[in-house]
């Protein structure tokens, strides 16, 4: 017998239509003997009109009552999609984060899952279906807290790994990964594996189709995640250890991040510390750096660092650098239409000339590179951002992933 | 200091301007030194929303789950509302069912509240305004239970009962209650003082300002209630003991029933138990027999029965009625078109000649009087149905109440 959550969003849960749906499924995965915990979003569209009520009253509406707003969400969901498997002679049950409960720390509306009371869930399973609303927990003050938005993956994650769960199932209105965005590479393929290592780099880098912390999550507990289509019986995208991949291809998938911009500070005192004086303040503005780069420069005495921000912080990232004492530098440069195109590969490692094939390939579309920045599995460029999509289609064919 | 709960029904938190003028008003009672207990509804129409919802997947949707389903409708109001008093600088929070929490017993959607932990609320009432769903609670195995439709006014009731609130005021729609209803008879006036029983009277007939099962556990436990409206400053209706009440009128009220059927049982065999015979299938069916009234017959031996029922239970009831083979009569009629015209008053009974006064009144329209029954502060008569409005307003002129 085997446990499984399985994860439902938003959108697969949009109607009642849907909620009947995606019973059924419940319903086929319980005949064939599994323990199943249904881990569940608000519908569609639901979690966005609560926050729209809240802000007709304040902007900065009471954190600890918008999570009491918002959690009502996903006991709707709950509830409904209860008596749709109850309908359907499932035996299930709704457990709400109160009556598990789900123990979550942090702040409200940024919480995370720290435990839960097993017993009760597990002793349940042997009876029936737990429907749980993902997206929350109790605090422990007894107060109701949410994980953030698209946190029902994170609370998926969370549960297979407190019940220890043998799989989690991501059901969403995609296929599963894909070696780049479907809707602008239309020769993009579904991957059928893909290691926890790469599933981060890509998703991190635009391939919006699982939460990232979630994946962390389950990358660090050995969590083997499934993303698969509500809407298709096909079969989705395995997520496990790199191990139990075979490795055909070097690169995964190409993914590319827009929006973006580059600053350079040229001829930067080049000291102890010079990057954490650069770089504190703009932590502490809550501006996310992304790429860094640093050279030295021709004279040997100063360097030059390079890194990469969301357009939107350009300004009051300029502004927090000019009125750093604590740093001195020659020139400082930015170019506010970049973009990020990224190769992922687990095998890229093993795999000679990966490197250089991309460079050539964008050299010979006259693209050019503005900064390049390497890890074990990833290798990114900084290029103009009116060449993404022609960058991205061409690193696509030469890798064989169209 | 005073301790007032204060309870808004589904309109008057319909919408976000409202839920921020009812937190207007829940701001200046804070302000003028009270300890305030909010209690409130769904915002207008969200129940039947959620039901409509449930009854697309199961018209006989899980009672356990449609109480977790319906109980959000609450929650959201209670969060909303906390929102817009914090927003207002006034130091409020908002307790859950089961934070409180708040114990019931019964079945789903049929439960009453027996119990809560009053300390914790007490406490927090010396620091701010607890906001308190209606309609809900938890029963001892801990699933989500509501009280019913209309119920937030039984919880209205059961807070001040169980937190020694020296009031309850049950903010509403319209300005009070009235002698008759205002939208039928436009003479009709607010009545600024009113007894328990009258008000049950009043409400089990057709007035619809307030749920009778709360009246009626103010009444028990003494417990003063105003109802009076969320959108206009006028004094509402005091509802208390009727030894507070200086009574200038003997008649408070004239109400009204319509689809109304009668049925009449002639020549009944007079013995002991008959009356049970007769009603107990009635009971078993969940027909809800309003007037009973027995006469001698003209042989004296035989005994003439007369109830009226709602309309729509008229086939079943004969169904039933020939099916009884404990009973013996030698005829049966009904009249399908009938109603009932009540006067209601605490005075009544120590003003002589009311009955008279009535009798006459409705002789004087040509109003042929088909039944009559009497309590010590009601006098009911089922009149044709198509003399109602005209019955009402003779009534309403004659005891001095236009």
């Amino acid at each position: 017998m085997i446990k499984k959550v399985l994860k439902f969003g938003g959108t697969s849960v949009g109607t009642i239509d849907r909620i009947q749906h995606v019973a059924n499924i419940v319903s086929r995965e319980c005949k064939a003997g599994n323990k199943i915990i249904v881990v569940v979003s608000a519908m569609a569209g639901k979690t966005d009109e609560l926050i729209k009520l809240s802000q007709k009253i304040a902007d900065d509406f009471n954190k600890r009552e918008l999570d009491v707003l918002l959690s009502t969400g996903e006991q709707v969901t709950c509830a409904l999609l209860t008596g749709a498997l109850i309908r359907l002679n499932v035996k299930a049950k709704s457990w709400l984060n109160w009556q598990i409960p789900i123990l979550t720390e942090g702040e409200h509306s940024n919480s995370r899952i720290i435990n839960m009371n097993v017993n009760k869930i597990n002793h349940f399973l042997n009876e029936g279906v737990a429907v749980v609303p993902g997206f929350q927990g109790i605090s422990k003050d007894g107060d109701i807290t949410t994980i953030g938005r698209g946190g029902s993956d994170a609370s998926a994650v969370a549960f297979a790994k407190l019940l220890k769960a043998d799989t989690c199932e991501i059901y969403t209105d995609v296929d599963g990964v894909f070696s780049s965005d479907p809707n602008k590479i239309p020769v993009a393929k579904k991957i059928d594996k893909i290691s926890y290592d790469e599933m981060l780099e890509l998703s991190s880098l635009g391939a919006k189709v699982m939460q990232s912390s979630a994946v962390q999550t389950a990358m660090m507990y050995d969590i083997p995640l499934q993303v698969r289509s509500t809407f298709t019986d096909r079969k989705g995208t395995i997520i496990f250890d790199q191990q139990n991949i075979d490795y055909s291809k070097s690169v995964t998938g190409v993914a590319y991040s827009k929006d973006d911009a580059k600053i350079t500070l040229i001829g930067v005192e080049d000291k102890p510390g010079i990057a954490a004086n650069i770089f504190e303040p703009l932590n502490k503005a809550q501006i996310n750096v992304d790429m860094v780069i640093q050279n030295i420069s021709s004279d040997q005495k100063t360097t030059d660092i390079t890194f990469t921000i969301k357009r939107d912080d350009l300004l009051k990232t300029r502004e927090i650098l000019k009125i750093n004492k604590k740093i001195k530098y020659k020139n400082i440069t930015h170019n506010d239409k970049v973009s990020k195109v990224s190769i992922v590969g687990a095998g890229m490692v093993s795999t000679p000339g990966v490197t250089y094939k991309m460079f050539r390939a964008l050299a010979d579309d006259n693209i050019n590179i503005l900064a390049i920045s390497t890890s074990e599995i990833k290798l990114s460029v900084i290029i103009d951002e009116e060449k993404t999509l022609s960058a991205v289609k061409k690193l696509h064919t030469i890798f064989d992933l169209d």
